[in-house]
């Protein structure tokens, strides 16, 4: 069941008009704060958009980071985006129904390890309610935790932008089974 | 169901003798390579553990590292632990009947957060198989690496002992929901 929903699940950054009702998101993050976190601190925090003027300031700042992200990426990275089609612009900041905002609070151990663990039941949930959603990180963090009125000690993690899906896209290819484990050992020689 | 699950998996320590099929671990991992992550790398590698002598040898590393970390903590993780009964020994390390240690190769974006998103669909992915674990990261990784034989860019995250729960400490409670979402901006007064 976890398999089948992990299988299915994929990246999506284009979605439907029609907003889902808000239970789906609050059930998933129901979820997602039963993950266990370091000295359970419960480090994270999460912010729910559903306001078009917010949508446009987030997107707007986000693309102004990524304007400049653009102009001196270069090596892999960047190779990489091009030869995916990315760029700059991020429609799906002002397209998506929802964006759901997820913070940690670094003064916690583990904090960032937590938080993203948290994330992974998180996407599942969605999942499994029909949601579709991408992890997008700006360049650009504390501009975004300064239009959100963050405290100091909290760091955005990922702009989860939520919707019921409209992706064409394929999922990418994951690795063989037997390419990421080893047995006792560092290798792959006694799989 | 993702909630069942989350709600229901809590921290376990202890263990039963009976060794559960391998199938069932890596049914889990089948489900954690499936996570998404920075450029699609997919950054992490798995090392399964099942003889007692490997086992004997990765508790002996930790609990040496884990002596000299508690000779000198202090402050509130300090406190945290001696008031949950936390101490350098570290017996699931050897009872457990698996050890899954997790690595990441930190040459890849975001390496760290994508390799704890897999972590979160591995934790739920258990839970389903009805096996316990708790995410133990010592704090001497390169020791371990060592021992191990890994890749100079791969960085162990964490140990997971894994097993039929055999441990009566009840889950760590959870904050409430509006304790931990906000709406447009931080700040809970618009729950």
């Amino acid at each position: 069941m976890i398999l089948n929903l992990a299988k299915r699940r994929k990246t999506v950054r284009k979605f439907k008009k029609e907003k889902p009702p808000i239970e789906k998101i609050l059930k998933s993050i129901e979820a997602a704060k039963e993950a266990p976190s370091g000295m359970n601190a419960q480090p994270w925090h999460f912010i729910i958009i559903e306001t078009s003027e917010r949508k446009r300031e987030i997107r707007g700042l986000c693309e102004e980071g990524e304007k400049k992200f653009y102009e001196k990426m270069k090596g892999k990275l960047g190779e990489w985006l091009q030869d995916k089609g990315f760029m700059w612009e991020k429609p799906f900041l002002s397209d998506a129904p929802y964006l759901l905002l997820v913070f940690t609070d670094v003064r916690a151990p583990f904090a960032v390890q937590s938080t993203w663990l948290t994330i992974g039941y998180l996407l599942l949930a969605l999942e499994e309610e029909g949601l579709g959603t991408v992890t997008y990180t700006p360049p650009n963090l504390r501009e975004i935790e300064n239009l959100l009125g963050v405290p100091k000690y909290y760091r955005l993690q990922t702009i989860l932008p939520i919707g019921y899906p409209n992706d064409e896209k394929p999922k990418y290819e994951r690795k063989a089974l037997e390419d990421v484990i080893s047995f006792e050992k560092f290798g792959k020689d006694e799989f």
